[in-house]
């Protein structure tokens, strides 16, 4: 099976991403090879979408290497870079239910360097305690919005805040929310202009979104356009 | 044809609210039917969905006799009865778009004898246009909210007010908005408890909630419950 | 993660309703923390889509506070307010697998202080069983009606009945049914004027719009619309 | 073109039911070379969804051959058979804009020679219209029941009649209503048992499997089973 | 919760087909206490979607007085009327999977006293199994066809027998089958004239359907239509 | 505008396929401006989705350099090249309403110079039709079989025909035939192996794949593998 | 009609993006008295979907104070800023037919004084198209990608650029391009990290979006993050 | 249950592809009465979709008999003809994830006597990794591609290769990417002419496919078309 995997190493230099392993459509085996690849290259990797069950079908010394958070079903192989810029981002959640996917949000900017705020419990039904951050949340210029069900926070923000908002929309809810296609589709028709949209439950994407942000942002910078 | 429509003139006492003509799916031949049947015993009418192409199909006699909107593409057909209630409810429009739904449920209370206040472009893409008037929707103990696309809209106005919230999507927008169903859906999983939901569109149908529950309040004040 | 919960006590306040805590995206940690918040705070807690799983997995103290419902998966942590009113509403199950569903409802009105009639097993497949019971349902001011497959229940209700209709579709049947989807479309695309419709299963939605509605007939009362 | 088009005069041997041209996907001249190849044989032909623009650009002489009925917009061309049994079949529409479907199945039976009563506007929104004729419609051991919307009518008739119910979602309703999709899942769905369903506004569809189950009982009768 | 079930054992003079129980949507309790009811009352019972679990969780008497099939998953509760009438219906199954919703549609006829002729194998990818056949389907007047994936025996029997067919489609496929709805629509929308269609994996309506056509025909023989 | 569509004129070396046109979404302008581009290099060219409406904009030098067939909405432009081969492939339309994406096929053969039979009129509901052909089909080793509804003539022709079975389907139909999606979902999910299918009235890509194939023989041919 | 217009002139103020008029749901009348509002500031305005027959439906002031653009259905309305920056945005279509989207994104960056580079027709069909721009393309910090039918361009880039790309999927296509919808979850599901999407057709959003990205990049540079 | 399957020995005869049996719907006792047919006439069989707990439940002679591949979920069961061809077919994967699907159809090719290569892990988001293969991908008449979530890599392989391109697109992914009706959809929609489309995560059916080509191939061959 090894020869099937490619890692794509040179993938920072190409498009400024660290490679990550999606480990849901991937078998213990296939991880297992993947992290011996990386082992054997000396670099770190970020994992995303690995569950406890798989976790714990790693040999000792794998496990050993990942520094795991089961709320957002995320790792850290290997060595960790160390926080280089903070201040640029705000992640903010919906509900207690959506911390998961905002975990896996700053998990991703953090394992590229990047320190981000989370604020969670935000959720429009009870608009003060939005209100309450809002000057916080518009501190960051990038703003990465996690919410499901009705997904009303992303237009409340769109609104409000001139950052760049990043919306994720979330599997959280049941009947009409449609496994998050409600969410999904109610950040993409958004009454505020602006708004750009991840797949649904996609933490990392809305964190790699950021990162290209930042670096477009110092390209901006250093041309002075 | 005339055979094959059976009007329901004793609705009223049964359910409390009067026979409406849907035209949408008739013919300008079977509308003047009913019109005759309605002249004959002196019952006044409201027309739904009349586009002007049929109105202008009519007959000149019925034609006069109706009280025509195009903005809500509604008509009063024969006497009206004067308006007996007013200040109960209030008629919410997220958008200049979504005024035609509005207008659709406006006409439908007056028909019924009642009045309502109408309050337009107050979408929370920008939430001052909604804050300005929310004391005045507040007086208001049954509120009628029409909007399309992500009709956040909803989900804001369940968090901050306690008053019957009665949501009507509107089919505006384009793309995700998927002809209203994404207003739908996000109406129907909103995290604002206790929101009720009318079909796309469906003004008329708001106006009909709004009426039953003006006659459930009235009973349960007989009833002391 | 008690950080990232923030409960809305001041909820009752601003909209009429208690703060409800829907488990079902909520682990049991997370579950556990916000039991704490309220009983540090004293106050009472509706729990909704509380398996007996969760209910498990909590500790002895928080598992003993708890009131539970198997077959609503309803908890009542902590006291109970008396039952103030009765008689305003009904809640009409058209089949035993609806029960759940009513249930839910019954026992969101019930956290309320608010007594609800239960009557089930009254599709229309077997007309006489709802016939023998109308009577019965028109003298509640306000129905609640959970069906679910063709929801046809709902329609013949409608066309019967003078009260207020809440409808909340249930996820029961297969294939057609399409996991209550057929439920919903059907009640929002009724032939009877003026019915409103919840979520797919939403006891407690259906339940919370009864208790606005309640809010609003008093405040209509003391008004005097 | 003629040689692409090859009639099935056989059919009436092979299952039972002429051959009918289904007009909506096939152009004038198309329509005008099967009529020719038709009258070649002298054989008389069932033309469904022809509309008054296709009609109109037939030639004058196939024009005056064909009987047209714009309510179904159907058209029997050549000679009709006399009616030959009457008094089995019931043909039940829920609401006026419901009557083009049921005419089509109408005339789709009288072509066949075949007779059936048309019961209209007996939706359940009013219950009563549905009840005054319930009798009548019992006397027929075949209903076909058309009905768009939530199509509860079907249900209803399900639970209280013994015959063959032959459904027929129509495309009648907006939003929710899904072009006849919602009707066609609920009457799918429907918590009657035993009843079967044809494809949304397929009025001719319906009548030929009622005369399939014509068939089927005069061979019963014969073979005595 | 006995209360809350109200069994229909009136429903064989109503509609002419017994109450049977579907056990999807209710606990193993819910069966137990239905079971009781009918045990009081003498009453023999159809059992559909009786999974193993449910069945094994039945009270060692209610298990001992069920005549089951783990194949269909059905139950006879009770005494079992005598096999009546042979001969008038046969049942084809287009593979091996779609046995299981054939022998549901045998059971429940046999429950009301009527055998039918199981053709199982029969898909059209080997139409000479079909050809086989053939004949022998076509000495029943009542043909119950199920059928998964693209359905497409439905068709190829409907151009070639002119049998009375009660279509079922089947949950059986992966992808584009989408779980039975794509057999369902190609039933639906088939080429063959006059087919009729139930729900998907529904044999126990199809026997039904099958069940009032048998009546119809009785009735059609002695009117003398 | 014409800077900003680049032609590839190159595409013949790189895949062996010609350049197309697809008119559908292009203005009259920037057709006028390809078939300019083309005129100028002297190359000729195919144009699918051409309506007469846009036919009639074109100037007249460009209208009469252009071979239309409008039961297809192809065109030739420019010089045609000879028929090179034939007896390869057979087109099988189902019926005559699917003879337009038949034609579409065949055409974009002649265009590359093969060839091709057309079969129409053989839909599975008169098997007949369809046996009577059948060895006329089966001496071409590839067959594009079009059809739509439930595309029944895939899954049949699959069962009996050893050929490669390149699959249209047609948005003929309507209701469940859900505009082609359920033709399409039928072949993709056929019972009959190692069908492959092309988009819904693709008649262009499936002659395009048709044209792979040839060009994969004559490779094969070549290798003697 | 004027008093249910609120324009949120202070929108720049806010969220940094001047208020623009979407014209798709809005009357003549509605847009003349939106015209007459900002002339009255003497504010400028950016008008989006705004079809020719509305256009010729203003009057001849209004008309005539319009800069329109055909191909994006697009109008500046007053005093136009001058262009303030250029060099930083890139727009990339896949197609001729996708240009008119490109246009709006163009258009709409216009009207906010920031000038984009368009390169068009690079759709990966012809992949060496696309290959002899992307040294230009990467010269760009921020990409938007216009693609209908796959929106494979996306992907591509996404794996070939670090810079920020902005997807906007269009509605080019037929049959299983779904209207845009595949274009858009295949945006959404792409292989390529951090790809941003927008509604479909949504030129407007997606140099909305781009604007908030140079505004945060200006905010990121003072800060010095 | 043994009357209940045909087994279609006479298949390869009839349509040149052998009889595999489709474990998915079918359970043990039922499979392992197939394997006893085949057994008894001394045929090799193809299992596909057969899970490790099924192969477990099978009789140990059974089980011995079967040569299992649980990346693939297929076993071949008796004695396995010899390769005769290789260098026809290439079989590209898009991502490690995919590879189950793209093993389906190298195993089945194998059952058939073919041997094919398999190139994994070269989707477009390192378009480098495609880059470095593609000569060696040309080499190969026919490629059947595999791919999951946007199925960018069907599109790219589509406008650089001449060869016939069989796509299969994978469940592989999440929220949009819709458990595969995305890439089923990308690819039908492709930009690309000429590609040709399996089922869903169907394999087997690709790798038949692939067998019709080479027949047909041969065909030419011999008959010099």
């Amino acid at each position: 099976m090894t020869t099937e995997t490619v890692l794509d190493f040179d993938r920072t230099n190409r498009i400024g991403l660290d490679e990550a392993i999606f480990c849901a459509g991937k078998s213990v085996d296939q991880i297992g090879a993947i992290l011996e690849l990386a082992n054997a290259r000396g670099a770190g990797l970020l994992l995303t979408r690995l569950t406890v069950e798989k976790l714990e079908g790693l040999s000792a010394a794998n496990r050993d290497a990942i520094d795991y958070c089961a709320v957002s079903s995320t790792g850290f192989f290997g060595s960790l870079k160390p926080i280089e810029s903070r201040g640029a981002i705000a992640i903010v959640a919906a509900g207690t239910s959506d911390i998961g996917v905002a975990r896996e949000a700053e998990r991703t900017l953090r394992h590229a360097g990047v320190g981000a705020t989370v604020i969670a419990d935000v959720g429009v039904a009870g608009l003060w305690r939005l209100t309450e951050r809002l000057e916080e949340i518009r501190t960051h210029p990038i703003v990465i919005a996690a919410a499901g069900m009705d997904a009303a926070l992303a237009s409340v923000l769109g609104g409000l805040v001139s950052s760049t908002i990043i919306c994720v929309p979330t599997s959280i809810g049941y009947g009409a929310a449609e496994g998050g296609r409600t969410a999904l589709n109610a950040m993409l028709a958004s009454c505020a202009p602006g708004l750009v949209v991840c797949n649904i439950d996609n933490g990392y994407g809305a964190a790699s979104a950021a990162l290209r942000i930042l670096s477009s942002s110092e390209r901006l910078r250093r041309s002075g356009v």
